[in-house]
């Protein structure tokens, strides 16, 4: 890999700036939380004054999940999307928490699935409460998730939400298959990735717009959006796992590659790299752990195979796609433009 | 316990005829689903037309617990209430699925939870493809009962459906907790029976009722019949699961005891047991095993202290409240006859 697109490499990772291809500017990705912050403190409040559970021990446990530190995009694209579409009333706040509790059950049971012992920082949920307590907890919150969506009176977003649950479960499994295979293509890699991080958030923009009622057009351009952000997302999710520190991610570095997973950065590598690199990279992958030197090593050969960047780059490209049917479909409104600046926030982000 | 009583209990479980208390006619259970048999094969082709994941594992799983032998009582609930409220066409066919899958869906999770190794004489699913799998196909069954469900466009179907996933996990919590502590009130005993099987057979009659659009009286009447009569099949079950042979139940006898399970007859035995035998049992509770030698004694114990005919005796008070309530709302047809024989199938049931 030439020095300069290396350096590029690093820029794209550390610097707190991006630029919005549309308006051109620059913008701080540190205050996009700061843009949202009415909102952020609305959502916080419905996510507690929602999830009323009589039984304590879920409460304590689904808590644990719920207030433990999320970044809070899934709700917040369905309040602007609402927004973007004409509703900004409490009810979008409320059903923001469908997407927000859906996503905590999914960790519930992923963490299980994968043995994560770290999330978000803290010991994972099935550590502290074992492994029977907590499938069961993950059951009751996805179905309270589902119960309050059908409360709107609403079937496409009843639909909605049950058909993501769905894939999202679909996605874990193929993933799992994959990773015993220790094979995948990409488009396997595209498929896993739309359905267990794509198909919820583009399910958070989908029910604001249906909430809001909107024509089809603008279903599908808030639709699609979400599916291209979510997917951009993950790839970023899946760079971070190499990249960043475990303090900041809150969660063991490198463990997809411990856990046996192949993610784009690792098959970009595996394509690129040298023959004996690529075999002491499926060693690894095969091991079923990862050491210190394993993953200094392994951040070496992503770095020098470019696939770090690579993977980047085409998570830029899904964002600008994204950005692009925002523009086309909505006049230029503060909404808009606050999801375009979260959309590049997704970049950006380093945990 | 005096001979004729134990006699009583005796004729009780052995039976192949139900009195029924309305029509006064005895009913040969043998030939209950024979009085169904159209109705079962219109069911079954729904549950294999309707199930259609694309992924071959996911249906793999699924077929395993889907196509081992269930008696299809849940299906047949919705076909007969939806009948039963002036509505037999496909739908109800198609709709009558969702309770099984539901069904099937909660027994992948729960032998998860128990560590059952046998389901319907077959080793459970975990046991053969693994924990982590089963909980993501368990989670994909779910969500795609709830998705079909969706698809019927009626928000009371969609919310029952939804509400009951939820009381179901809530009920298999609240029995891990209570097993955890080896103690049990009659009053929580009811409250995890409704909600663990009573909700989903209560659901299953009211979804066919809201098919039919009926209107509240008779969605109430045909909502109580099904939440006592499931309490009653409970009831029954934790009787069988120390009468019945493991041949016949298609799981290991006393597995409740095992996993330090306390359910009614076990409940009524300590209550009424001298105090050397209550401490032997709740040893036996505490082991966490079940030879058959203790298997062989706790029997004796519940025979002796008729907890086994309490527990009938009590089962059948629920039947006969169930079908007062189909009797004070419908005037007397095929399916309303058919439901009281379905009713009264359960308490003879041997498996």
């Amino acid at each position: 890999m030439p020095c300069e697109a290396r350096q590029t490499a690093i820029i794209l990772f550390y610097c707190p700036f991006v630029m919005d291809p549309f308006t051109m500017e620059k913008k701080n990705t540190n205050d996009i939380f700061h843009i949202f912050q009415p909102d952020l403190l609305r959502i916080e409040q419905a996510l507690k004054d929602r999830f009323a559970c009589e039984n304590p021990f879920i409460n304590e446990v689904c808590s644990h999940i719920i207030f433990a530190g999320g970044k809070r995009i899934r709700p917040l694209l369905t309040v602007c999307a609402a927004r973007l579409c004409g509703r900004s009333d409490d009810a979008a706040y409320e059903l923001s928490v469908v997407p927000e509790y859906l996503h905590a059950a999914s960790l519930l049971h992923d963490d299980v699935v994968d043995g994560g012992v770290l999330r978000r920082g803290k010991p994972a949920a099935h550590i502290l409460w074992g492994v029977n307590a907590v499938v069961l907890v993950g059951d009751s919150l996805y179905a309270r998730a589902i119960e309050i969506a059908t409360r709107f009176r609403n079937i496409p977003i009843a639909r909605i939400i049950a058909e993501t649950v769905a894939l999202m479960a679909e996605g874990e499994i193929i993933q799992l298959l994959s990773s015993q295979t220790r094979r995948l293509d990409e488009k396997t890699y595209l498929d896993i990735v739309h359905r267990k991080t794509g198909a919820l958030i583009s399910a958070s923009c989908a029910i604001g717009a249906h909430l809001a009622e909107a024509g089809p057009r603008r279903v599908r351009a808030l639709t699609e959006f979400g599916r291209l952000i979510g997917t951009a997302f993950q790839m970023v999710d899946d760079v971070l796992d190499y990249a960043a520190k475990t303090e900041k991610l809150g969660k063991a570095a490198g463990t997809d590659m411990a856990e046996g997973k192949t993610t784009l950065p690792l098959a970009i590598a595996m394509e690129r790299a040298e023959t004996r690199d690529r075999e002491r990279l499926m060693e690894i992958l095969s091991s079923g752990r990862m050491t210190n030197e394993d993953l200094s090593w392994t951040r070496r050969i992503l770095d020098q195979t470019g696939a770090i960047e690579e993977t980047r780059k085409r998570a830029k490209a899904y964002i600008n796609e994204a950005c692009a049917h925002l523009v086309d479909t909505f006049s230029p409104s503060e909404t808009r433009e606050g999801l375009v600046t979260l959309a590049h926030f997704i970049l950006t982000r380093t945990k």
